[in-house]
């Protein structure tokens, strides 16, 4: 059976575009993109999805934390498939990451109805309320929730401000007990499907708008602390400094290189903190992090277990301390292999030369990976950039990506696919 | 002639070391010292050295940056010897960087007063609002100011939270216009006299209380930034980064080699600042300051090239930019030689071993060596240790200083050392 490719409905593909202005231009910061779990911005965010759920005929839920999913109609006995991503944004945040899932997703419900395509299970299109985490830091926030997967000491973890979580759902009007409250057993779902921009510059270089992801890198975080002596910049001769910048800088051309020399490893120090900081005392403090990826497991924790011993030997060699503090080790993800083959099919249609992708960020398909069979799609987006306003995807790769969504929902219907999980 | 050795009554002695303590109470922070001009911290140690001074018979006068000086009597014709330090402390401070010297000068007039020796010079003890310089960007400020040298592009330069020195002077009532009048010419002064702890550990290892110092470190102050481009940590690969924070790290490196590489030299990174400082996100760009002093002018300057050209290299190397901005540019000082004679002279009669000294530290005495003869004293400090709560001095090494202060004004006297400057 060769079905036929699909075409996209203009008014579907017009509709699109547009909302992905409208939610853009809902942020709490008047002169860049910034949308956080409780802000007025997200809630007028929700509002406009919600409005436009309902036009596209779906049943409209919102749970305590702010998650909003519609569904389109059918037996609550009959397993759904779920699709979306995350509504929330980084501070200063393109227009893309995140919110282009969640509007694909319903892009699909209204160009099944325009293709007068019937598939015979309900799609539920989910936006989550907090997926980037970094307010809170609190990963995978809205799709743990609703995989009944909410951690209580999250309740205590704090904004800049010192504003626990707690403290905000409260403010919110939300009790912490009610998070896992009304939210359907993940039994209701066969599987779950996230559309995403790469963030990456593979598609790009391979001169392609869709690409299949196969695994997600697994992750560590750390947290390295060099602590020295701080000393007079002026008359401390340098045979007898206990100075924790050079210390730090020097385990940061370690993480540099050690990186540079493993096929798919990719190893960041993002931030640093100096104390006191002051242009004329040696440096007491230096407090980096470490960010660690690579999408096999051993391969990583090797890596992490050298840039550790590194960090102890030059603080050993320098007569200061090195204190090593795991904040986060999150094992790679393997997307499922049924979905990835169907995706891949559905891609191939569009491009025969689709890719199959690494992704090397975090996604929310990584928490829902827990408890369901997670298929991922990546669109290609100009110069690998995210997490930047510059963030940009074509319109054209945006529509190639949304016919790839369609196709794969008419085969999986055809060839009941929903039945193999 | 030889004179009897000095010996400190111990009143005097008493009372300067209860004025330690007194002033470092003075703080604008709770738990630890820090005193800044403007703060009422420095106006309650102002009106406390006020009344000490007014009890040792002598004439106050405070000038609108807060500078005070307190002569002892005598005819205005005749030209005085200006005795004195700072008052300001760093941020987290000891208590004997500064204000010691002060109260050394006042504990001179004391101990003259209290041996009945008389001097045919008026003295004039001077406490400097500001010489760290650290909250504006302006060292010397205070003894800058006194001398006439005040620089009205001072007046835009920030504190942290953005105010402009101009702002925090019209806040205390002061016009800028004003800073100059009612100075006395620098013609009303025959030489400065400054004591100081060494904040170094040259005289602890050479197991001597007190030292005359020969030169003052030249010491240039440079700020560099790389800039690169942020990226995400998670799907940048190693090869395609432009991470400005490596680039940083590598020139940290460098400037602690080269500073170990070259006799009498030290070099320090000691505020390093990142954007945009999150851990998934690769760095844009980091700033640093470069912190660099040697007394040979010559030497210093080689010095700084070297790490100019060495950033340039390692920012072309990685496709990145680097800026370089001079913020100082402070050649070495001389202490004058007919001082050091003298002050070696006395030195010598409390320990023959007394050794001359490089200070590394810029003091008070470089802005006033501008216009007056200038001779400065040493006193060991515990460890080298100083802008540190730690720092210490050691009472007997405080009367030695005393005693090597008042033996050099009675010299002075008795030899007429004032008729030849």
């Amino acid at each position: 059976m060769t079905a036929p490719s699909i075409v996209i409905d203009p008014a579907v593909s017009e509709r699109l575009h547009q909302r992905i202005d409208t939610l853009a231009a809902y942020s709490e910061e008047d002169d860049c993109l910034t949308r956080t779990v409780f802000s007025e911005a997200m809630q007028s965010a929700r509002q406009s999805l919600h409005q436009w759920m309902e036009s596209a005929g779906m049943q409209v839920t919102v749970d305590p934390l702010g998650n909003i999913a519609g569904r389109t109609p059918g037996t609550t006995s009959t397993r759904r498939l779920l699709i979306g991503s995350h509504l929330d944004t980084v501070r200063n945040a393109g227009k893309y990451d995140g919110a282009l899932g969640v509007l694909l997703g319903l892009a699909c419900v209204e160009q099944l109805s325009a293709c007068g395509i019937a598939v015979p299970f309900p799609i539920e299109v989910v936006g989550f309320a907090d997926e980037e985490g970094w307010k809170y830091q609190t990963p995978y926030l809205g799709s743990s929730t609703v995989m009944g997967d909410f951690q209580p000491e999250w309740l205590a973890r704090k904004d800049e401000t010192g504003t626990t979580l707690q403290d905000a759902l409260e403010a919110s009007g939300v009790s912490a007990d009610h998070l896992g409250r009304n939210r359907d057993p993940v039994s209701a779902y066969w599987a779950y499907l996230e559309a995403h921009i790469e963030q990456g510059p593979v598609l790009e270089t391979a001169d392609c708008a869709v690409g299949v992801v196969r695994f997600i890198a697994g992750q560590t975080r750390a947290s390295v602390t060099f602590t020295g002596r701080a000393g007079h910049a002026g008359t401390t001769p340098m045979a007898l400094r206990h100075d924790a910048l050079p210390a730090a800088a020097s385990w940061i051309g370690a993480v540099e290189e050690h990186g540079r020399s493993i096929q798919n490893l990719v190893a960041t120090v993002g931030r640093l903190h100096v104390e006191p900081n002051v242009s004329n005392v040696i440096p007491a403090k230096v407090e980096l992090t470490l960010d660690l990826r690579h999408p096999d497991n051993e391969v990583r924790l090797t890596a992490v277990q050298h840039l550790h011993d590194i960090a102890i030997n030059i603080a050993n060699g320098r007569s200061i301390s090195a204190e090593w503090i795991l904040t986060q080790d999150q094992p790679a993800m393997a997307c499922d292999e049924k979905l990835c083959a169907a995706l891949q099919t559905a891609a191939s249609t569009q491009n025969p030369r689709a890719p199959m992708l690494i992704s090397g960020a975090g996604h929310d398909a990584v928490a829902v990976s827990q408890h369901l069979p997670v298929g991922m799609l990546f669109l290609r987006c100009r110069d690998g950039l995210s997490h930047h306003p510059d963030e940009y995807a074509h319109p054209s790769d945006i529509d190639s990506c949304l016919a790839v969504m369609v196709d794969f929902l008419r085969r999986s219907a055809e060839s009941r696919l929903y039945d193999e999980f």
